[in-house]
């Protein structure tokens, strides 16, 4: 390595704080898709690629990408990307860290005259967060060939259409399709992103390579069991669909507690117009089930629905679940996860190995090539998607060095 | 007994259907204090209770009073009461049961020409439920000599205020206090109530003798946790307020399932702006507790807020507890189960002694006067404030056999 410590990071952490300018609210950080912060977003993560050396363009769909071709017209692309958009009242780093990051990695390529022996795309992706037009991956999913016509018919909360709000913004919906990269074109796609969760910071570690975006399976329960009054109906004779819904939620907790890469949780429940002195017959709630491979994420579904089936039947319950998502879990190449694992390794530091709960940019391209991430510790206590999401100059440097070393070693 | 099985029954059936038609909906039972559907019922209870000898009279607060006079002057009252108000969209039978129960075995007694060695007044109070003016007991505390002032400054939804409203009624606020009994006069309070609940059913008997009315805590839970992604925060990290929330409920059931003579119900459950993939930040909830007795009531209050404690601190959550009722439990009178218990088993039935685990008239005589109360068998599962709340001829007959018993061997 011939980087000083501390070069990459700190320009990392003041490339965030430029970019974070750029807001639709003077309070707080919300950057949605094709505002005109968004644009100018766009604008800045152009001109600086562009200094650093590389072809730009901003695509049909908003993405800025920065191409860096190699001597060797036939070699395949490696793309590095994250998205730029961001959640209302965001942090700074949820996607762009990914973005600055590799643009600084770049820029140290770029200064140092090393060439790889692949072209470079770095993709600034222009929407996944799907607030504005509730429709997420815009960015990343054009690129994969996988960009869903009919979200062009979405419109906003002003009621403007998803295909208008490009039109206006000078791109071209039609073309979108003609951003779907060749499978046989693609080396491998690499992402870095703030982990957006506290498992790093628990550990102990600067970085993470990620085995897998999880699977995710949503439900939405509703119990019925019957009312009563509080104070006339033995506890023997009861059927009280809160009561069942607490049993739900204990087996969901201590189940995926016990089973080692999944998680779940109940983040909507309500007894609908629930009375202090009234035995609730009615509750609802939500289930949320992940896990780090599809095997696993049908047993855990498997697993939970027998249970609820057990709970109902034993409670005399009658439970409804409707299933309202089911993603399957993106596994990371072992070839890329061994690829960051040396790397890290190589700066003396530990290479610490999670799932990723979260969606990312990089579940577009399962299937299309293989898919490798970084994570970088996130701090105060892992909190994302808030102004409080923090990052520091020395980790963002060490995922800097990393990405820098197995981009150096890939082939 | 000279009585015919089903003599009773069948009259107080259809004196519950007579009374059910003075509503303020043509489409459902509704009589709430001093409506003229409200005036309508206590004008057709004062001339039934006049029909069959008895001194009438509607007192200051609404309540229709009966009275048969012993001969000797200076003998103790009896009093056999309950209400004739009603919940909204309301059974017949909730409170008017034991009044029409009553003034059957007076019919009879004076039929036959019985005299009882103790003035009875059977008084059917004016309001119980609370409805109108979110007062309750207004008719049996005024007869208590418990009458809450303050009360008549409560305005129902139309702004009326409760003083205005008796006054436009005929009635005399300020007669109210002079409503009071004195201690030394009354003999015993009587009360016969539909059970409200299914452990009569259940139990399949017609009749059960009160125990004691509940006594009852309740409390207004909030607790705080800590936000996060539901992909992102693994379940060992997490401060989940709504699995805390879970924890409580379960406790609180297994808890008062295994200690007899308790109750234990959330009725109010909510994770505020919960969200399918969010870890709940917050959760609410009520608890509502109750016991036969005021030291199991302190113990299981005393036994449920060290849990919540305890699950706060091993969940590093933060739980408020606001109390916001604390009744005393109201034991009935050991010679009063007694002479019930005897009663019925004159009848050839068994005994079955239960808890009230609502609170009744009753309770306004607690320190008064001994209190005595019979449950009378409830069906359709044990529903009541409900159009579905049932009560067979035959089980009304047994209950009134077994009052006219109980009356003639009180002394």
């Amino acid at each position: 390595m011939t980087v000083r410590d501390g070069t990459f990071g700190s320009r990392i952490l003041e490339l965030a704080d430029a970019l974070a300018r750029h807001s639709e609210s003077s309070a707080e950080l919300t950057c949605t898709y094709l505002t005109p912060a968004h644009r100018a977003a766009a604008a800045d993560l152009k001109a600086w690629m562009a200094a650093a050396g590389m072809e730009t363009q901003i695509d049909a769909v908003g993405n800025v990408v920065g191409r860096i071709a190699a001597d060797n017209p036939g070699a395949k692309t490696l793309i590095v990307g994250s998205h730029y958009d961001t959640v209302r009242n965001a942090g700074k780093y949820d996607g762009r860290l990914g973005i600055l990051l590799a643009l600084t990695v770049v820029e140290h390529l770029q200064q140092n005259g090393r060439k790889l022996p692949f072209h470079l795309e770095l993709i600034a992706f222009s929407e996944e967060e799907g607030v504005r037009f509730d429709a997420a991956y815009i960015g990343s999913s054009a690129v994969a060939g996988r960009f869903e016509p009919d979200y062009l018919q979405r419109r906003d909360a002003d009621g403007i259409s998803m295909r208008e709000t490009m039109q206006l913004a000078g791109l071209d919906p039609d073309a979108i399709p003609k951003l779907g990269r060749r499978r046989d074109d693609l080396l491998v796609y690499l992402e870095v992103h703030i982990e957006q969760g506290p498992a790093l910071l628990a550990a102990n570690h600067p970085v993470g390579v990620v085995t897998a975006i999880a699977g995710n399976v949503r439900w939405l329960l509703i119990i019925d069991g019957v009312a009563g009054h509080s104070g006339t109906v033995p506890m023997a004779l009861r059927h009280d669909a809160a009561a069942a819904a607490a049993e739900i939620m204990l087996f969901v907790e201590r189940h995926c507690a016990s089973r080692p890469g999944t998680l779940g949780t109940v983040g909507q429940l309500a007894v609908p117009n629930g009375a202090i002195n009234v035995i609730p017959g009615r509750c609802t709630l939500s289930i949320d089930l992940r896990a780090r491979d599809n095997k696993l994420l049908e047993r855990l579904a498997a697993e939970t629905s027998a249970e609820i089936e057990r709970i109902a039947k034993s409670r005399g319950v009658r439970i409804e679940v409707k299933e309202v998502m089911r993603m399957p879990a993106v596994v990371c190449a072992e070839r890329l996860q061994t690829l960051l694992a040396d790397a890290i390794a190589r700066l003396g530091l530990p290479a610490h190995a999670l799932m990723s709960g979260a969606g990312h940019d990089a579940v577009m391209f399962d299937g299309i090539t293989d898919v490798g991430m970084l994570f970088v510790r996130c701090g105060n206590g892992g909190v994302s998607h808030s102004p409080l999401e923090t990052v520091t100059a020395e980790d963002a440097d060490v995922a800097a060095r990393v990405l820098l070393e197995a981009m150096q070693n890939l082939r």
